[in-house]
């Protein structure tokens, strides 16, 4: 088994709503991550992509993208693991490397979803919810997210100042980032206490308000992997070491599990990485977290490990997760503020990864040169969960 | 670089229109090769599907076949290629084996398309074609079939009778296999020669009538594929090694290949798989190719090598890909007799080839016992083509 490392990485433009088709989007992502890479001897290319099939009227994303950029003779493929689309995608492209099939992969994530009404966006998230106890009932993403806060709400006594919060740092961080969709300054008294608060920020699915979920945007996000033997030959860029992957599953049904507020597959797919990588919780220096929903920040932090159940609240409260806290949680602003294209999603993780590992994250750079680097992926309403880690060589 | 091998197949059902949901479809062919590997020890499920998300409104189906079968801990996720979704399922299999990162590997493809009407479903089919330089303008894959014949038919004398002759083999085939959609004994005189031959072969995009193309089906395949050195953990089974993968690529475009009729993407796959498997053409037995349009299974056999180009028209008028032949081709009876669901297509292929090479075939076994055998999957119209090569241990 070769070990892999990521010698590009690349976000096109800045994230939000994209006026042309798809594959446009995709291949700018593409063609940073190329030029941030030095190289295009690339052997394969996966897309991850959750939608254009259904509200893009495109299939074989693969091919198109490899024919638009004409990187002949790269092969290619689309892969569909809801919104752990991204992380699947670049688990896969290690695989193609480590098994000696491909030397250099492309991993792109790409979604363009704000050109369909915002029922239909919503319709087609639901698409992967069970299809006989979940979907056919009209369950929405929102309504689960809102379910678990309450349990939450309940056995842990987080609040919606907590959930607020979380946003607040995640606004903040994304004002520092130039991809991020959401580019604007909040307050806990604008979002919440004043009196003008229920209008900015009114109430979607009880108890979460429209600044406790992140927003529908179009993006993409690229990745360039190579074997560690190799990697000289394709770039001169630092090497960032694709030390650890892990994948956890859970019950489809979120009804079925015994206590919702524990995301078994969170956990198992993090075990998985850090045994692969050899690593502990506390080597971690930060991480990037599937914050769909804010209440997901916290559930994900307690089932990776890093907090103790109950706890990653009252570290937030204090400030740990800042990006100048103990861990720097969501130093890009994450999916509240970075934004959600479902496919993009988990490769642009690993593109912020790879710029903080480097040192190149500018103003929003966590300090004290960060080692080992942590994202979880979040697939399904967490049924289906991708960890990576990422290191320093 | 571990071996890979297969350990057990399943197609099910006989394919044609099922009226359970797709998860349902895809859960019969993958019992069907648990048992017949005897084992459920599944670390990873790979699916193969196209259009789950635009005509079965369903995404996620790896998380949803591993929840209806409870293979947790098993990990899962989706691969779409269009109709090349199959054959690429199982070479992302092959990585992840090889890789190391999982030992036992189900694919399953499947595809419920008899649920749409013909005409949406014409529409999916084509939402793999070029987005801006065929689909805008209306272009159907029927259609592309019929511009390959009509230069075959020009340049190489290629005629209606030959492709009809096609046709009759695999219904032939089709008659001996239990799995096929079309259990119908046709007649040159009954679909060509006869007066009522316009009635019941009626041409649909000249030069090509009703037989000359597959029908729309509904059908699910699974593989289970595991580590060479680990089998004996898993399966008593026969093992047979999955001993070359390749993937070739042309242009999305028809109209920007220099020459049609010679498919790249299909001489590179195959030069690949045969370079990796150490094989000649020669050392080939057998071959399932991808005739979605009976002119693709003359165009495949040249450009794959196995005849001069102009010249495999000739070799099937002399009968030699019949069973009992000099190269049989599709026993099975390819896509036009056993059906063309498209994820599932090139699951069924490796099917076919194992039971082939186990000698249990039945009534369509090919004689003195096969060592080495071919499958072709088409991507695209021939822009993104997977091949794999299966051999007796």
């Amino acid at each position: 088994m070769r070990d892999v490392v990521i010698i590009g990485v690349g976000m096109g433009s800045q994230w939000g709503r994209y006026d042309g088709s798809l594959v446009e989007l995709m291949a700018e992502s593409s063609l940073d991550a190329i030029n941030d890479a030095g190289t295009d001897e690339i052997d394969a290319v996966f897309v991850a992509n959750m939608g254009a099939g259904r509200i893009n009227n495109q299939t074989a994303l693969g091919s198109a993208l490899i024919d638009y950029l004409n990187l002949f003779p790269a092969v290619g493929a689309s892969i569909e693991n809801g919104p752990a689309s991204g992380g699947t995608a670049a688990r896969i492209g290690y695989m193609a490397i480590a098994s000696g099939i491909h030397d250099c992969v492309m991993v792109t994530g790409g979604e363009k979803m704000r050109v369909a009404p915002g029922p239909v966006v919503t319709d087609f998230i639901a698409t992967m919810s069970h299809p006989e106890a979940e979907y056919i009932y009209g369950i929405t993403f929102p309504s689960l997210g809102a379910m678990l806060a309450r349990i939450y709400f309940k056995k842990y006594g987080v609040t919606s100042e907590d959930l607020a919060r979380i946003a607040i740092k995640n606004h903040n961080n994304g004002l520092m980032n130039p991809y991020a969709h959401i580019q604007q300054k909040i307050t806990l008294e604008g979002i919440l206490t004043s009196r003008e608060a229920k209008l900015n920020n009114p109430m979607i699915a009880d108890p979460l308000h429209l600044y406790d979920m992140c927003p529908v945007t179009d993006g993409a996000a690229s990745i360039i992997m190579c074997s560690l033997d190799k990697a000289k030959e394709f770039s001169e860029n630092q090497q960032i070491k694709f030390s650890g992957t892990g994948q956890g599953m859970d019950t489809m049904a979120v009804h079925e599990r015994e206590d919702p507020t524990f995301l078994r597959a969170v956990s198992d797919a993090s075990d998985q990485a850090f045994t692969m990588a050899k690593l502990k919780k506390e080597d971690i220096d930060f991480a990037e977290v599937h914050n769909a929903f804010e209440i997901l920040e916290i559930a994900e932090l307690e089932s990776a490990g890093f907090y103790e159940r109950g706890t990653a609240h009252l570290a937030i409260r204090e400030g740990e997760t800042e990006i100048n806290g103990r861990f720097p949680v969501n130093p890009s602003g994450g999916l509240k503020a970075r934004g959600h294209p479902v496919g993009a999603t988990g490769v642009a993780q690993l593109c912020e990864l790879v710029w903080q590992l480097r040192g190149e994250a500018g103003e929003r750079q966590i300090p004290n040169n960060p080692t080992h680097a942590y994202a979880v992926n979040f697939g399904g309403f967490g049924n289906n969960v991708v960890v990576t880690i990422l290191s320093i060589v």
